[in-house]
């Protein structure tokens, strides 16, 4: 096991009707006036949004909007939610959505104490410290964004897509997760978060460090629930209790837990980035192709972790580890396609793709050479995106 | 799922040599000058407490020492730390050591703030909102007081001995956890810890709450991993992986993520902290011996959560829920035997023992009924009692 530090100073508040506490939770971390920001509209269709801001009267707190934030959120809006904040004297910033929207909340609480660029801290050239205190109100679980200090932005100019990780800074003080915001989801936003969730613990999963029986054993437990849990939200979407183990499934996913004491990979995601980048996919979809994709290239000098992973949560019961990890491959793909899932690019609408502009993107924003559990020359990452059509 | 809130700001510092960032440690949660506190000199003569000290020295931080803090903690050393801290002005409270130090350590904080006497917490008179900053060294994994808000203290006059659970106000700052510290552990100090550790995990395990399923996953992962670990820590005193394993184990089983959405139970330490108080008897060794009886009885009535604990942690394939439940209390006593733990008050030194007295003492601390997965009242918790002779 390797030394970590590990800390989740979010409070969540999670169940029935708790969205109604979106005031005084506010108030309880000392804001005063706070942005809102939101998605495409369905937090105002459905009325969320209108209970948030009642709360927020109640408890005297002030607010201005910034809604119409998008899937794969890029850096136009963060600019103009810096200028609102600053505008406006705005000391908080309240998140109502899924990870784009709070995502995008986080780079401009980031942003409005900066005096520079805040695209600074995703090209490396300045390191966060402080930041707006963020507040979320989940409608989507996939990103795991409520419970992380992590925020992805996409850069207009150049389409870069990077994801920015902090330790402290951007960690949400408070998640508020009400299951019953999510019945509503359409079925391919609820598979696509699945497929995200699955993808930050299977991240951290395949690794090269040994000797973390208690992270693994904690990352397959979250696994083996979310296989269990998900097809029920399938066939039922007003199910509340798969949808709240779906829901929490999604925080413990991707809070850091499932990491503790281990290196790990994200070249998955990295590769997903691209496609997201490139051709404006979901990222969970995307996901359900890169990931198997990946595990099969990895498998050929590596098998002995996808192995466990088929035999712990897919009950494969090979005792060679290359056929396992095969068998492995084939259950999770079986897995998203009941879900209704993208297997292959094709599926995700993506044909006749430059390869070699892939891989030069994909390096281009991760170094060369990148990857954990393998090590990714262009020449890999071209052979692994070959192996998604 | 039951409606929930789950907050833990506890900073975990991980791993080899951690120890040695303990004034850096303190310094960041503001402190200039702390009350250590520490248990029989184990921490003195291994070094520890000259390292921890000179860290606390290079980082210009002043301290003061209560030393001798004994297993089963009593209310007479924490009036002692009380009047210590504010005759010296102290402003936080670092202990180093297992789970009785640090709930000294904590009642202590809490106590220092407080104009009236601490045991008016304990005693449910008053509500604990604020309290000294409290960092720990752990040496012991066992109780997870390193990550809980909780304190158990036994009054002197009556013996009695109460938990103190608060969200926040109790829980450390930070915890440095290096698995080395724990290498000299004494066999059945660490089997001790290990049957505590399951024991959390277990009071939150059994509960009458449905559709967990994730909650359930994490808990039986948990368990997995301390039931694989631990023949490896006690066949192998200094296997670093192992020890860490079962470390942060220890943390996980009660830092409440193992609760979250679900009543708990919590019987069974109930029926334990009697033994401790009248006997003398480790906790640890007083849950290996309680924990199976109160299987038992609970089977009876109810033994669905414990053949699925059979099934799930010790590989149980018995399909009848009552045979399995009687095949998983059978695997948790040889995994306790396995590890040189008592399985009968007689292993413990406890021969005819005054049932009724026992009894009696329980309900006068807990109520009556007492329980969640099921219910105590005076003739079942008798009966209990009873199935561990």
């Amino acid at each position: 096991m390797d030394n970590f530090s590990f800390q989740t100073p979010t409070r969540y508040v999670f169940g029935r009707g708790v969205e109604e506490r979106a005031g005084e939770l506010v108030s309880s971390i000392g804001c005063r006036k706070v942005l809102i920001v939101s998605g495409g509209g369905s937090a105002r269709r459905s009325g969320l949004l209108d209970r948030v801001e009642h709360s927020l009267r109640e408890a005297g707190v002030g607010y201005v909007s910034l809604a119409g934030v998008r899937p794969n959120p890029t850096d136009d809006r963060v600019y103009e939610g810096i200028a609102l904040c600053r505008a406006e004297g705005v000391d908080g910033i309240l998140a109502v959505g899924g990870g784009s929207v709070i995502d995008t909340a986080k780079a401009i609480a980031g942003g409005v104490p900066y005096e520079g660029d805040f695209w600074d801290f995703w090209a490396g050239k300045a390191v966060m410290t402080r930041a707006l205190p963020v507040g979320v109100v989940l409608t989507i679980p996939a990103a795991g964004s409520e419970g992380s200090g992590n925020s992805v932005i996409t850069k207009l100019d150049g389409m870069h897509k990077i994801s920015l990780r902090t330790d402290y800074a951007l960690r949400p003080k408070f998640a508020i997760m009400n299951p019953e915001l999510t019945f509503t989801l359409p079925p391919e936003q609820t598979a696509a978060g699945v497929a995200d969730m699955m993808a930050h613990i299977m991240e951290r999963y395949f690794t090269p460090t040994e000797g973390v029986e208690i992270t693994d054993r904690v990352s397959e437990g979250v696994l083996r629930a979310i296989v269990e849990e998900a097809p029920k939200v399938m066939a039922r979407p007003d199910d509340y209790d798969a949808r709240a183990n779906i829901m929490w499934s999604g925080t413990l996913a991707h809070n850091g837990i499932c990491g503790c004491g281990r290196r790990e990979d994200w070249a998955s995601h990295g590769l997903e980035h691209v496609l997201s980048a490139l051709f404006g996919v979901t990222h969970g979809a995307g996901l359900a192709v890169v990931f198997p994709a990946w595990m099969t290239y990895a498998a050929k000098t590596r098998p002995a972790k996808i192995a466990q992973f088929g035999r712990r949560v897919f009950g494969v019961a090979n005792p060679d580890d290359s056929a396992a990890a095969t068998e492995a491959i084939a259950a999770l793909r079986r897995f998203y396609k009941s879900l209704g899932l993208p297997l292959t690019l094709g599926e995700l609408g993506i044909d006749n793709p430059d390869y070699a502009a892939m891989t030069a993107m994909f390096h281009r924003d991760k170094g060369t050479p990148f990857g954990a559990y393998i090590s990714l020359s262009p020449a890999d990452t071209e052979a692994i995106y070959r192996l998604m059509a």
